[in-house]
């Protein structure tokens, strides 16, 4: 519930790879990754690492083979298996760049499954590098000791995003307006049916700075699958917003192992 | 619940002051507001403004006589209230200084009515600049259009700030070993009593980077307004936790204005 060095892990630094991960593996790491093991973590051929893909679960792993340059990791036995990805999405109007950073930072910590970034009458720049997206996804994912890696969405218009909603997935849209439904009431009617075989997949939207433009919203409430919530009495900036409608939605729906909870 | 740019409020920018405010008081700026009314938002006199102390409410300004170094505002009528601040306390380790000031100003956006930083084992230096944290307080203050302004209190060492936490506020621990009670779970628990006069006054402690050390928290147990929480099954950094569950509280203990959920 607090960051931890990594260096207090006796199973060793916890390392995102793209390549295949089985027994026996042997994972070459680009210059970044060998900088990193063996100038800041300072660990030496021998030494254990936490490897893991998003995809084959947990492993552990030495380092093997390779020079100063260009480390190789020894692929061992899993210490955990994949698990089964079921976390809400997160879309927004695309803020300003640190506001997104933060976003997509925190909102790895809590467990988002897919980040969706909407442009907008008053979104900013659509062009985003998906490169530094992506390694602050995955920095976060090492650091919180997740194993699935939520996704980045291609920035998609506004119109474009709800005809694209799944129809089943529940989109609570926070309403800077505040004349929705306070978020907790509205997850407690999501999730009340606890006969259910599955809870019903949800996520929420949140808007640029500035908010939706007048008029841009309208046809909104026609939307099945959409619920205006509203976030508290103040004005939260746009990534305060995202963050704790996340907080909030993860701990009344039940986030990650834990049981989704009594109500 | 999105953040808006100022120039979209009629009633002018929002301002804190340190002068009182009453019908036809003249209230001087310094050279900092000056600047960012005259400079920054372009308002020239006779411009209405918002201003606010953190104790007579919200009231109707215009910028009055002055010069271009400091402007004087002519205070005209109240438009609100001071509200009674009935806010949660948030308590932290302290943590480097990125994530403190994230504390600060999330914090203030989230509700929080004091900001308590701790001295601990692993917590960063003590030596806070109180010129700075106030100016983030503030400035997050005006920015989500609050009236009450949250203390930021001396830094304590842990076990002064356990002696002096106020037994009738109950104080949820945020227990980075996991295993604590679900957030949600213990707020239900603790605002269940409906039939209550008034609400538990309640607070929330979070732990600096890396955590506590070992034997730091013995005797906590012990403690009658200690209850140990959990926020989940992944690890949150410093500034992660403390928003996270002052999100999740405000959003089941009833913020602000809102009325005690309906459990």
């Amino acid at each position: 519930m607090t960051s931890h060095d990594h260096t207090e892990n006796p199973a060793g630094p916890r390392l995102f790879v793209d390549a295949t991960l089985a027994p026996g593996a042997a994972v070459a790491l680009g210059p970044e990754q060998t900088h990193y093991l063996l100038r800041v973590m300072r660990r030496a051929p021998g030494s254990a690492v936490l490897a893991f893909n998003g995809r084959d679960g947990l492993w552990h792993a030495r380092i093997d083979a390779g020079d100063r340059r260009r480390v190789v990791l020894a692929v061992e036995t899993q210490v955990q298996q994949q698990p089964t990805a079921h976390g809400p999405w997160l879309a927004f109007g695309i803020p300003k760049r640190p506001a997104l950073e933060l976003i997509l930072q925190k909102g790895t910590e809590l467990g988002a499954a897919r980040f969706l970034p909407v442009a907008s009458a008053r979104s900013q720049a659509e062009r985003l590098n998906p490169e530094r997206l992506s390694r602050i996804v995955i920095e976060a994912a090492e650091q919180c000791e997740r194993l699935d890696l939520p996704e980045v969405s291609p920035v998609q218009r506004l119109g474009d995003f709800l005809d694209n909603w799944p129809a089943e997935r529940a989109l609570l849209w926070c309403d800077e307006q505040g004349d929705g439904v306070p978020l907790a009431d509205a997850l407690d009617g999501l999730f009340a049916d606890e006969q259910a075989a599955e809870p019903r997949p949800w996520g929420l939207m949140t808007g640029p700075e500035g908010g939706f433009a007048t008029g841009e919203l309208d046809g909104l409430a026609e939307l099945p699958f959409v619920t205006k919530v509203a976030l508290g009495p103040r004005i939260l900036r746009a990534e305060t917003a995202a963050l704790a409608a996340l907080a909030i939605g993860q701990a009344l729906a039940g986030d990650g192992d834990l049981p989704v909870r009594a109500l």
